[in-house]
């Protein structure tokens, strides 16, 4: 950790534990609107019809399991950081928006790569497969539960964007890019796994459009750009490709190494399915037995794992996420912010990159 | 059809030829404005990464195979009945958000139904699973597809969505109504399926919700709204809740005794699988035998469709398809519009009622 912890006031009067508690409270907001619009849908539809509500509630029992709100954090983070004012709320909507944003993302994804758990709650369609399964319904289960994520996913998108609309244009521009640059970037990931695209470059540009872009750098510039100051872009860009990479490099490490307790997700399904992540990417190229052993197209996660520790990879990406903190600390230390959000944009990355969840 | 046809010219010195071929303009330029739009994000994702434009052309092809532009020509309609500046192409980027939404729905619902052919191709999740065959890749192949599919008609709904930015709230605000009944109303009619839920009140819920407010009325009022005459709704409600039915109980009996050359898509396939469409459902409250029939669970679609002639079911569903036109046409003939859109109406109603594809 770097010398300005020790900071306890800034010239303009500010101090770290003051600038997090006003976010703190937008965060609180984003997290009300987005449970009392939940909640606002499901008993309108619920008077309706009862039965309708089920792609309601998979959207909302993903919300209730938890999440990080990373990308709502980052979004608040730029807005404050350009020095938007903190009593105008319309920065919160887009707050939610990303978040839902988000949901519609996973519970898609959890789809396509057929995960059984999310947060540690069965994923949708695992949940409702299950359900059709149970109850001895008509038709093949899993296709039944697949069906209700794939709805519950465009629910999420569709309430999502509800929370952009009337963002001024450029807010809705940059969100317009952040969500094709999201579906895109999950297209490489999939083409890529289906023809085992060895190409480590590759891999880091799905780690640059997924988490950088997506995770970091377009939530940042959209505050920064609601805040009337999209000037901060390239500060902001450098600092989530550089944050981003160490993003996906600690989830691929916590899907390797990590603990599914405190993941809630299962452990060592990306090195059990062999898929080509920046860990592996980069492994690769670090160190010829790792190719080697992923050549021959039968290694199981355990050998891959103990293989990582014994080349030494594992402790190189370590460094390398160090290498990449510092990176992104630069790319903000010079940006024409406070001195206080610039400090809080340090710790934010140390958080996203040593995260154990 | 009715006396209207024979008038040639209005009071206003309108007649039906002049109006329709003010719509026909805006809907050549919906057209153009879609594929450009296409095009334009091709050409800038292949500049970046070739490897990128799949789920955009995925998009592109399906809008290319053709399609009715039912809910465009609706919206214009709408629009241009209520008095709307046919020089102000606002108007037109909402047309194009009704399309390209619903590409999303169909490319979605057609994964759902595991629906092998559309508008005379294969679908979306049918032909990538088909490449992922072919070339051998990694891992299941009707993964794959349906991993495609789930991306491009994310990206179609992103798509339509970045159309109704900078529309205003009140439009807006009803295009997030139609968004959701939508998906609310295609999961009532997959659980309704799974279930085997015998109810005819709800299928016609379904076919009011799913063709009523999601093809017909919303499209309408949507466009009357973006005119400055939101008060024509309940005229347009009452329209589209007659034609929907109507162009719903036309969509089933094209499946039970259509073409495929016609209709670009398999027939016999919600008899085969006994969907509760509203066909089956009025059906069965119009003669035992069909009840008897289906509460089998073995009857084949060639079995069905000769009972629906043999019980004059078939001829009864089109008297009653005859009703609603009628009874649509009663909405609108005292609605505050020119009467030329006023016959237009009705001659549109016809035309949903009595497609052949």
């Amino acid at each position: 950790m770097t010398a300005h912890l020790t900071v306890s006031k800034y010239e303009d009067g500010t101090d770290l534990a003051a600038i997090r508690e006003i976010r703190q409270r937008l965060m609180v907001l984003a997290e009300q609107r987005m449970r009392e619009f939940l909640a606002a849908q499901r008993s309108r539809w619920s008077h309706s019809d009862p039965r309708t509500t089920v792609p309601i509630d998979a959207v909302a029992d993903l919300i209730h399991a938890g999440g990080k709100r990373i990308r709502p954090a980052f979004c608040l983070t730029g807005y404050l950081a350009a020095g938007g004012d903190p009593r105008d709320e319309a920065v919160v909507s887009i707050a939610v928006a990303l978040e839902l944003l988000h949901a519609s993302a996973l519970i898609h994804d959890d789809v396509m790569d057929a995960s059984p758990r999310r947060r540690g709650q069965p994923t949708v369609h695992a949940k409702y497969g299950d359900e059709h399964d149970a109850r001895g319904w008509q038709g093949e289960s899993h296709r039944f539960g697949e069906s209700i994520a794939i709805l519950a996913g465009d629910l999420a998108l569709i309430y999502s964007d509800q929370f952009v609309a009337g963002a001024p244009p450029a807010v809705a521009r940059l969100w317009g890019e952040l969500r094709s640059e999201l579906v895109i970037g999950q297209y490489i990931d999939i083409a890529a796994a289906a023809q085992r695209t060895l190409d480590p470059e590759l891999s880091r540009w799905i780690a640059v459009a997924k988490a950088g872009r997506y995770t970091i750098h377009r939530p940042l510039t959209i505050g920064a750009t609601l805040a009337g100051r999209p000037e901060l872009e390239p500060a902001f860009e450098a600092y989530g490709a550089a944050i981003g990479e160490a993003f996906q490099l600690r989830d691929d490490l916590l899907d390797a190494f990590g603990d599914t307790a405190a993941t809630g997700k299962p452990v060592g399904l990306d090195l059990e399915q062999q898929k080509m992540t920046l860990l592996i990417a980069l492994a690769m190229q670090r160190d010829p037995r790792v190719r080697e052993l992923l050549s021959t197209g039968t290694s199981g996660a355990r050998q891959l794992r103990e293989l990582l520790i014994e080349t030494e990879v594992r402790a190189d990406i370590e460094a390398h996420i160090a290498a990449l903190v510092e990176q992104g600390a630069q790319a903000v230390v010079d940006a024409p912010i406070a001195p206080a959000w610039r400090d809080e944009l340090v710790e934010m990355a140390h958080r996203v990159a040593y995260r154990n969840a």
